[in-house]
């Protein structure tokens, strides 16, 4: 096998008696005196955090967590339902979903960010950036991924709350400030309120901490991962599985004569 | 539709401008407020953590995040290669292993524990119940999940720590005393060092966390899922899919005239 | 890197110019010439089926694809819903509900007769193993897996469908045999109905026709793949999306002051 | 519940004693008579198939079954190495990978064609259509999907083979011609052969039998289903799973002082 032909990772390695994770030792260093937020900051992004990109990590990490019973969430109830000997298989169902409609929508938004302004880019007038952008979504007549809320038009307040802690914890940088030169150009433009947005808070605050624009929905699946095993363990305790198959056929229904139909 | 149709959850609510978490605002009460270790006890057990048991469990969700290129990394950064546009399923291709062989093997451990010692049992001899395991898994000539390893005979470090921080946390309860127990008395019947691994001790720590068996093994997958995550960034940053693929390609070799054998 | 860390297949090898598959030229020998049902039974089996191999193949293999609304096709509905890019994953979350309770229960009933009647096992009194089948069932006070149904306690049609089959195409062999006889037995002992299910048949059949039973599973996985991307292509089509996440809000319903419950 | 809020399935349909699929018996109707082609071609386009239509179909499920030890198969059976207990994970695993890079990639090529010239066009000239498509993706830079390949530069014998099947069983229509009007077009421009690779024909077959574009990996994903319960049927008779690990374990290799690295 040639040189080229060997893969290689930074991330972690198990030698016989210590496990290394970007070069700490994982029992000695890690385990009892870091946060799981930090691991996050650590494994995501290649070093320690500072106090304040823990905090804003941790935000991240707790606000997609749970909002009742969403489409995963009946993907993994109804998983479980069938193969409770194997829950692992009824967590995944639940992030499966995480895709461009709910749960992973951010990333979306990050890619534009991330594209409009590349990072590392120097000496940059963002008003013009926005400017353009809103321009290019105009003519593609698409949404721009990131504002505009059905329910919330005076704006979403996990949006608000997101980006206080990030002007808190010196996250708040240009990315941010980026969608939000956006999102007032397109209101300006369309002549409504378009606010940013949750999806587009966290795509920003994910930018701004240096996250490929991939990534962004990291904290979406790490925190409805969490959301799905906590609604099996309420399914464990509390069995309502039989009714949650009754009640969902109940509002299911089969209408005949449906062979003409493709 | 009749009352009993209705399937109903206690863990959270989103109404039109507030989400509820058990209770608590999402915005106003958690987001920037606690950790995600916080929110991990607040959604599997059902109350806010202690300082201590807070502490316990970063322990736990950090232990299994990173070991190097094992199989559940291997399986997801296979899966980003031909679908990196849905790393969604990379993900949940990494955590479909955690089953009864790695990753989610604690589940077997922690469910001896809690059959043989059932929450809320009281006034029990654990070396009874110790030497009755012990006694049932000979007869049945089975391994006893959670004690004994290949590598480390005289002990796992992960082990000692993880309960040397239940002790300092006051988490190291009766299952944590009853594992240990258990492991001394088949030491002493078999004749040879058999030391609690990290797979009992989390078995053993989340059952005196107060969680139910299967979920013991919640850690595992949540801490994996930030673990293929990572790997998934190093390939944004980095792409070693094609060696990937040649590596293990120049692995797995078929073998000529197969035909009969099935 | 030692020969015993090669890893081989049997099944398939990529060449430059031509694809083997158990020994058959990819493109001159089997496709437009084999049927699906045929390349299955030589996948999973090793050789050309009979033509009376073929039918029952066929019959196991369409039998389980569509049921209407039922959890598997609700779980690929709602992540084709989140994620309509990634289509693989809302089929994914469909079979991944193929466990113990629906779906892939044939898996617990082909275990039982293999068990009983291990393959390959000569001179046996099939009334006395399914005697001493029935008596281990009771003294554990497990249910059979394989027998009695709720609502057909006369017998279920696509029971007789399938066994009817299977003699006509020359499968029916000791496993189906046994299985009847089991019925019988418990039927006789607990003095009513307990006939066949569809469950049972299938793992009967696939038993006798050589697969090891986890591999019982395998007709209702495919089957069902299909019946998921069917559901997919309706939604494609006809969006009900919206509808489905409506229908299965309407019938969900949180329960204020859950805080104390766990 | 509002009658919108219901949702329907012209499908299939479970009552007390049949089911009825697309408006067949199950029992009476299909099991034991038709084979599982043509039950794909009545679940996916929503009528019984001719027969040419069956070996066609029958063509494009076997083609893509097995081509050794492919990404998709590595993950399935990593996975069912670490949790042999659930082979529908190790199963869901494979079919993760059928993206845009391979397994999916007909759906890209499906998409192409059938957004050049949608279903029910009439009156359309193919030459200015594929000219049109070469302009296109040479402005935007992109390779056009489903025409050339690295290794059959004098063309894929796999794609002649589903193209004479094609015009055997009169599927052959616009949309292969299309295609192969695409691939001559773009040999023309650039001065090179760029023959319809086996993803190209898979596309133009399916858009040719009236299936969505999404729908035209319905083949590839059905097909390794079966491939890899196949493989893990290979894992049973004759583990390897140690060996896998070992084999691919000795490919990848963690690059020390990689902190600095992200």
């Amino acid at each position: 096998m040639s040189k080229q032909e060997k893969i290689v990772t930074g991330l972690g390695k198990a030698e016989l008696h210590r496990i290394l994770v970007r070069g700490y030792d994982l029992t000695e260093d890690l385990v009892g005196k870091i946060t799981f937020s930090q691991m996050t900051f650590l494994m995501l992004v290649g070093r320690m955090p500072t106090a304040g990109q823990t905090r804003m990590i941790d935000a991240l990490l707790t606000i997609l967590v749970e909002h009742g019973m969403v489409s995963s969430i009946v993907a993994a109830r109804l998983t479980y339902h069938t193969a409770p000997e194997a829950i692992q298989a009824a967590v995944a169902a639940a992030i499966l979903g995480a895709g461009s409609v709910h749960l992973g929508s951010s990333e979306w938004s990050a890619r534009m960010l991330q594209e409009a302004l590349p990072p590392g880019t120097d000496g940059v007038d963002l008003d013009a950036i926005a400017a353009d952008v809103v321009k290019r979504y105009e003519e593609r007549q698409q949404r721009i991924p990131g504002i505009g809320h059905r329910t919330h038009a005076d704006g979403d307040p996990r949006t608000d709350r997101l980006f206080q802690i990030a002007r808190e914890t010196d996250v708040y940088g240009r990315y941010c400030d980026l969608l939000q030169r956006i999102a007032r150009a397109a209101a300006a433009r369309r002549g409504r309120r378009l606010p940013v947005n949750v999806t587009g808070a966290i795509a920003a605050v994910a930018s701004d901490l240096g996250l490929p624009w991939p990534l962004s929905k990291a904290f979406a699946i790490i925190g409805r991962t969490l959301g799905a095993m906590a609604h099996i363990g309420e399914e464990i305790r509390n069995p309502m599985a039989a009714n949650i198959d009754a009640a969902i056929k109940s509002a299911l229904v089969y209408e005949a004569n449906e062979k003409e139909k493709t």
